[in-house]
């Protein structure tokens, strides 16, 4: 069963050696581009990326799998914008018999072949990313750029993260060992062992609205690197990003000489609760998911005969001891507040600020002056409509909208949200970020997420009482990100040591271009899988190792001559 | 917190080089003797260690760990030798409160140095393996030279080859990163990454009665190389082999510098249910478990907070379809149900075999020559009580006789049960091995686990329909083994791709010294995780990735000069 790679192993095997080293090293490397200029891209690649985007719009997406032939359109662009591309609606039972008849050739080509394929399919997509971009844009409410990046060139680059770890992981035992055993004076016993790998089953794939590639990928690619058919299942507001990769995954499978239900795209009907009824099938052995700790800690509990990765709600937390660049500090919170709305898993909630204030570059600083700066720098990125809107992006949806609201009666408004009216897309829900500040007692509102530009100031005792409230939300609720300005090293060590014994990733005085919401694909792992927030990182020997197992064989070696 | 290692990694740098290239090629290698004769071990080692056991016998365990002052005994020999040693019990907060407490410090120590200190203590157990091997063959009822070599030299050597994949898997990624991401004309983005080895708690051993270290090692050092300070609950019938191993483990530990306490002995009165409260508490991040399937399963569905690895029970599986050493053959076989009386987690249960027989080097067998030969085999193996009980050893527990009488009456008996004497031990408790026929339809009665010396002969239409119960059995309950007797090479690939499917390690045409029920360390797996028998593999990536998590802090670099 081991046969020699397909001929896409060698196309990109470059490319793998290259994916391999960078995730032994961490060190910065990408694969994909990120910036969409034409000097990049070429001249023509945004209109057609923009043109094949706007193709789908009003039609059946072009997906040759089974479904039960009933058409549904459950997307509405947080832009205002229709969009009423029609899915095909997936039948569970014809989802998992596809997925499971494609399974033993899959296992049986071995991790180079799957590797090859994988890299193919990222080469496929990202031929077709401006398409993607608009994709995403459009149903999530990201603005554009940040749709081509996190959407787009960051998400293959966690993809080829993914298939990087599987590969590694798979091929870190020999498919065959001769193993001969002394036996004193007598002839050795010699056997031959043939290790195979052998993929779990199915896997599920649940997609999220916020980032349905970025969040999507690692697991996607991880899985079925490993030999597992694919089940996508994407969030009903935004699939059409996901529908464009299925169908470019099953095409470059289907050249490829693979069975293109290796991977399937499962839309559904409003109110199916199709992710529940396909994480509980028996023959479903790995679950992605992106989303709330309430629905993620029901797979967990539910999805019993699968493995499980989860990442759901968090409390990211900034501790301000101090600064010797106050105005660097006050532009990189602003920004971290102010991209895409707050709407990322990484975006900091909770600024922990010592009531009598901090020491500075600029002298000592009250608490109201430095949530007073922070603010300041979120109203000037967001002063300009028509530049804000590009890093705002829109509103996800009207939970957000509703949250806000909320928040704004939990406390002091440092800052108020403002309605924006976007200047390219009238009906498009664009607000500013808020921030409230709230008392170190406050517990009951800054303790759990507020998902959207919600940010609390808290004034705390001292520098000491902000890491006891960080080991206690964090340790209580989770958090994918931390992050801590101080000048004094003690101070430093004392936060990294919190960061460790609650198990969060931590960033340390960011004052330039590297913002806490943003991690580097080969080199920062996102989530740690050590506190509430996610079971497991994206992406590390943890995140592939689970997804398929080695099973021996072994019999004599043949008598030698 | 990246500190220089401990001299003892220094000391063992080479053995643990030795290993890492042992799991990466899986072939032959082993550390520690499994030879027990003096021109190994030495004129004295074998009194010297006899002696060490017995003087634990009567009297209170020396162990300098908090317990409830509450001596505790109950241990009963299956050889009817009197044991009672005493043991502290424990008290299930302080023990939580000792290893939490150590924790910190472990974890900073570093891979490195664990390594370093996890293979002294492996240094220090074999230098006591006669003792410990005396410990074993006592409260398991194995026979002398099983107990030294799976219950001492193998045990080390699986357990070495835990620490070598902890320490591969921990040193995956470098301890540090210097990031540098290009900024088109400006000035590159730097970041200093540092990468920290995190464990997940503290972490539980739940051990068995019959293999109290060779089961326990591989968790014990995977959670205690990753940093996971270790509670070691032993089954109250074999506690000695695991006292012993603690009170080394502490010795060292202490002797390095660290918390004795990072292990710990979790020694309970009857009925005490330890197992279980301990598992469940939060703090408890890790259970490994050997034992029945129902308890297991309630771990599994219990123990939520922790990440649990069960090794249950299984119907392990013999296809007969044919042989080119029909003598081979049945030896081989009628050993691997004699070996410690069929009380192997590995031992065969269900032998299939076609009702109209089999074509062999001896012409063509009916079924019942082929059963026959097989009860032949192990009648010679048990003949002489004095041979065959240094084979059988005695009969873990009473539960074992229930069910050999229960047994007899499910069919016809091919080879009745004897009860034997013990030339040494009058009161130890002898059975030799039983075999019973049934038919292809007795699947109520086959197609579960009859845990002891006892085995089925299953007369099936043929070898395809063998391989329809074998798919059945395997998929529906598990095994840990499975074997296959065949000359046609259509038949051999048609048992592996079936043992593919249900992930069962799969051995062919043994017939000489190599036997179904061993496996290997440094290059058999041990149980796959691919079917109900087991969630994991001994030892794997899988099996170490996830008892540790990486945190990372990053921070700008120093501006360069």
């Amino acid at each position: 069963m081991t046969e020699t790679p397909h001929p896409l192993y060698a196309r990109h095997a470059d490319t793998l050696a290259r994916a391999l080293k960078a995730i032994a090293e961490r060190d910065f490397w990408s694969a994909y581009p990120e910036s969409p200029s034409p000097r990049v891209y070429g001249e023509h690649a945004a209109a057609e990326g923009r043109a094949a985007y706007e193709a789908y719009l009003g039609t059946d997406f072009p997906l040759d799998q089974p479904g039960t032939g009933e058409p549904v359109a459950t997307e509405a662009s947080p832009f205002g914008v229709p969009l009423g591309v029609r899915y095909p609606r997936a039948d569970p039972d014809r989802l998992i018999a596809a997925a499971t008849a494609a399974l033993p050739a899959w296992r049986d080509a071995g991790p180079a072949t799957r590797a090859g394929v994988c890299l193919e399919i990222l080469a496929r997509l990202h031929a077709h990313i401006f398409e993607l971009a608009n994709a995403v844009q459009f149903t999530t409410g990201q603005a554009f750029v940040m749709a081509f990046q996190a959407g787009g060139a960051h998400a293959l680059d966690r993809a080829l993260e993914a298939v990087a770890y599987a590969y590694a992981e798979q091929t870190r035992h020999p498919g065959t060992a001769a193993w001969e055993k002394p036996a004193g004076r007598g002839e050795p016993l010699r056997m031959v062992k043939t290790f195979h790998v052998v993929p779990r089953g199915v896997a599920l794939v649940v997609g999220c609205t916020t980032f349905p590639t970025w969040n999507s990928y690692p697991g996607l690619f991880a899985s079925l690197a490993t030999g597992n058919p694919v089940v996508v299942k994407p969030h009903p507001r935004a699939v059409l990003p996901l529908a464009i990769s299925v169908r470019y995954a099953r095409q470059v499978l289907a050249e490829a000489g693979f069975e293109a239900d290796l991977i399937q795209l499962a839309a559904e009907a409003p109110g199916e609760a199709l992710a529940s009824s396909l994480a509980t099938r028996p023959e479903v052995r790995i679950v992605d998911f992106t989303g709330s700790t309430e629905y993620g800690d029901w797979l967990e509990a539910n999805a019993r005969q699968a493995t499980v990765y989860t990442e759901k709600a968090g409390v990211n937390t900034v501790i301000v001891d101090g600064t010797d660049d106050f105005a660097g500090m006050c532009r990189n919170i602003g920004f971290s507040l102010t991209l895409y709305s707050g709407q990322m898993c990484t975006t900091p909630q909770n600024v922990l600020v010592p009531a009598d204030g901090i020491e500075t570059d600029q002298g000592h600083k009250s608490f109201a002056e430095v949530a007073g700066g922070i603010a300041a720098a979120v109203g000037r990125l967001t002063a300009d409509p028509a530049r804000g809107v590009e890093l705002t992006g829109a509103i996800v949806n009207d939970g957000v909208l509703e949250r806000l609201a909320r928040a704004a009666g939990e406390g002091e408004v440092v800052l108020a949200s403002r309605a924006v009216t976007h200047p390219e897309y009238a009906d498009a829900l664009v607000r500013t970020p808020l921030i409230v500040k709230l008392d170190a007692d406050a517990a009951q509102t800054y303790g759990r997420e507020w998902f959207g530009p919600i940010s609390f100031v808290i004034a705390t005792g001292s520098t000491a009482r902000s890491l006891e409230i960080f080991r206690a939300t964090v340790g209580e609720r989770g958090a994918l990100t931390a992050s801590v300005y101080a000048t004094d090293p003690q101070v430093l060590a004392a936060v990294e040591e919190a960061a460790l014994a609650v198990g969060v990733h931590l960033s340390c005085n960011l004052t330039g271009g590297v913002f806490v919401n943003q991690s580097a694909a080969f080199s920062d792992f996102h989530a740690s899988g050590a506190n509430p927030a996610a079971n497991a990182a994206l992406t590390d020997g943890a995140y592939v190792a689970n997804r398929f197992r080695i099973v021996q064989s072994r019999r004599h070696a043949p008598a030698t001559a």
